[in-house]
């Protein structure tokens, strides 16, 4: 997820490092400028829920919010944020947080990447006609194909399987690769 | 609602502006420094719901965020007064930000006021033995009371109930003093 009160990126990828991965779903939650942040929250909230019920992911990742940019709109992320990391913790999801130039990195090799250096990413990655519009779709997609490269290193929940499979024996240096479906 | 991901300050008080207020509840939602963040919103999400359905407020109060201290505690607080708003919000109940500077002078006079004033204040308005502990405690109690005070001039409801009740006359002067029983 690619939080925002105005617009919410939400992209929905399956599969695991190292193979061609798959665009499930990809969409955006849009709550009016107007309206009272309480019900702006709400809206988000109810966009989120309907997304997690039909999509069933195994792991959530959301941007990590920095306050760098304007104050205002950087309330409005966090706390839209704030809400995706609620509904995901409720259901007992792992929520993973990615650096907006971690994303870029992952799918560009460049944490300074252009947005449309990002989209066009995406689109090859995902073996897509063309790129997600609007750029927080694209955003939401960057995200979740990030969080399945990086996963074998942030994931805890893959962390205690491997512990638990190694038992006392000394830890593979080779991260587990078994998770996909993941919702970000 | 002070609200934090540490401790979120709550405050029920009831009365109209005017009057003597009565303090109903006070008390901190705290969840701990070492835990996933969406498991913290999680606790903070429970927490209000508790309250709320204890006491079942008309209005809740939420302390306005600023960005102008550290960077990582105002996304912790930002993230709580998202989860404040939203349980408020997913009621149907009007929500009302108040700034710091906006609470303090209404209990103290003073916009610049130091925490032990805005203590000493609360505990004389609603004629406590000692000022409420923590300090988050306090402070969600004195929001309380800045609502109410400021609430003529703030809450939607009651503004168009009066332009209801004055139709096409002219507009009172007097604010209407009808509210009581907020929670903040």
């Amino acid at each position: 997820m690619d939080p925002g009160l105005t617009r919410c990126g939400i992209g929905v990828v399956d599969g695991v490092a190292g193979r061609p991965l798959r665009m499930v779903g990809v969409g955006v939650i849009r709550t009016p400028a107007d309206a009272e942040i309480g019900d702006r929250l709400v809206l988000v909230e109810r966009g989120i829920e309907e997304w997690l019920d039909a999509h069933r992911p195994e792991f959530v990742a959301v941007e990590r919010v920095f306050s760098q940019h304007n104050v205002q709109t950087v309330m409005g992320t966090a706390q839209a944020s704030a809400v995706a990391m609620l509904c995901a913790a409720r259901r007992g999801l792992p929520v993973a947080l990615h650096t907006p130039s971690e994303v870029k990195a992952a799918v560009t090799g460049s944490g300074r990447a252009e947005k449309a250096q990002v989209g066009a990413m995406v689109t090859r990655l995902l073996r897509l006609d063309a790129p997600p519009k609007p750029a927080d779709a694209a955003d939401a997609l960057a995200l979740a194909i990030c969080h399945i490269w990086r996963a074998p290193a942030t994931n805890r929940l893959q962390q205690a399987v491997a512990a638990h499979r190694t038992a006392r024996a000394p830890r593979s240096p080779r991260a587990p690769r078994s998770t996909k479906g993941r919702i970000t």
